[in-house]
């Protein structure tokens, strides 16, 4: 075969792309920009991206994504928090986790909110204040959950199962800080709100990239886990989810218009403290790594504000 | 007493206002405008202004209330949804609701959100899709809730009681449309989570005009109701709240920024059909006054869209 120099340059430039794998970030210039980023050779994990092309434009709507290559020197949530309209989380949406919680195995998905103010970046602090640290008898009941997070990039009213991907921009991995205390036994009895002891600012770290749903055409098919100090905590598939990413899409959209930007972290698996014979609160300095297979990893220290 | 001409004319004008009824509204020219409504003699009910002085600026920063006039052809939310950040709302913060409920006082304020999209006006129809209607046994349990809402017109992080009303705007009366099927029987066992119950479009009409703290300085003295196709339900007053708004501005902002546009809906007295042995469920066509004291009422019929 005989390929022509015009060929041969061809092939061996990107192709035309679409956005891939959408990270915001600063660069060594200070500035920020949102970009698709480019990963080193062997991996898939976008927390290892030290450059990305910039994108122009809203990756919401029209954008391009330019030639123009940008070093990464801090990655940050793949939106701003302004931009994320509303933060739907699902509870007990894997067996194991709701029966190592003594909960029933839900027949509905079951909804909750953050709100957009608790969105955090990749890697920065989550900030533990004087009302969620332990004061006299009530234990500061610190706990993590890893989650895989789902974007919405077109608004969806009343959609059916089958149309609901078309309404995503992709998928990323979110960290939903959680109080067991402020979220169970304070949340009100006998029916406990979760919002209390979830909402605090910066307690939903989530990023480092969007993986689109054309890197991603099945969501139930990647390992997720957490990490704390180190020492493997929660390790699971999201092909054990009870109800998968198609039809908590359009669940969520029943008589409810979902928007471009809001995000869905769509439950936790088994392997969280609030299960354990003899939890290990996370205290302050503890390190949580939150990852999702194809993605990449949020790493957060705890810290006591 | 010898008053001159120039004196007349200016106690004939209103004094400089810093605006008392914030209201939101389309005049005869069929353009949208902020005011300060001008309430008829003899009422303090906003919901009868016929007209206001147009406010220049934002309400929830710097503004002016000039003096110009214009006429008032329908009154809007006192905020675009898009203004109002984040929906609060209080679960039985009434002793004789929680008990027509048989739920327990609660001893800490139970939270939970309703997304923005379920901001309505104090006059468009509360649209009911197929998925909230009667569908097989599932029989649908539309139910009304009367509450006084707070808006926050400053930041608010980790204050005290006795610091949150500095953070407040004023108040306004909020409808917080439930389907009880959807809030509790599908919202998850043991523990529902109240969202899907609460949280389609539409279901929280609020206004019509947010009345100033200078107005209102002690928002635990206000009667509020609700009527159902004219038939009084719900009529009670804020005193008998569980948790006041000092107690409740606090407390949501325990790790927690409160910011300008936020509304806190804070929970329902006792008379709703959820505590009834025969309720009468809302349906179609059915229309919902709830009012509160030196505010208005907001006045939306059930539609099955």
């Amino acid at each position: 075969m005989h390929l022509s120099l015009k060929t041969l340059l061809l092939l061996s430039l990107p192709l035309f792309s679409n956005g891939e794998r959408f990270v915001r970030f600063i660069s060594t210039d200070n500035k920020e920009y949102y970009g698709d980023a480019i990963l080193p050779a062997n991996t898939t994990d976008a927390s290892k991206s030290v450059q990305a092309r910039v994108i122009q434009g809203d990756i919401l709507g029209d954008f391009t994504v330019t030639k123009q290559v940008k070093p990464i020197k801090k990655l940050l949530a793949p939106l701003p928090n302004e931009r994320v309209r509303t933060v739907r989380c699902v509870g007990f949406n894997y067996v194991a986790h709701s029966e190592e919680a003594n909960v029933t195995i839900p027949q509905w998905p079951i909804l909750f909110y953050k709100p957009w103010t608790a969105l955090n970046t990749p890697s920065d602090p989550i900030p533990i204040t004087a009302g969620y640290q332990t004061q006299g008898n009530f234990t500061s009941t610190m706990d993590y959950e890893t989650e895989l997070v789902v974007v919405i990039k077109k608004k969806a009213f009343n959609i059916t199962d089958d149309e609901a991907l078309d309404h995503v921009l992709g998928y990323t991995v979110g960290h939903d800080v959680s109080h067991r205390g402020w979220q169970i036994d304070r949340g009100g009895q006998p029916q406990p709100q979760y919002s209390m002891g979830k909402g605090a600012d910066g307690w939903a770290p989530w990023g480092p990239a969007i993986v689109s749903t054309s890197l991603i055409p099945d969501p139930q098919t990647l390992n997720l886990w957490t990490k704390v100090n180190g020492v493997m905590q929660q390790n699971d598939t999201t092909a054990n989810m009870i109800f998968g990413v198609k039809h908590l899409v359009s669940f969520f959209s029943m008589g409810i218009t979902l928007l471009p930007g809001d995000v869905i972290f769509t439950g936790t698996p088994s392997g969280v403290n609030l299960g354990k014979t003899n939890p290990q609160w996370l205290v302050d300095g503890d390190v949580v790594e939150v990852g999702l297979e194809n993605v990449g990893t949020c790493t957060n220290a705890l810290k006591y504000v």
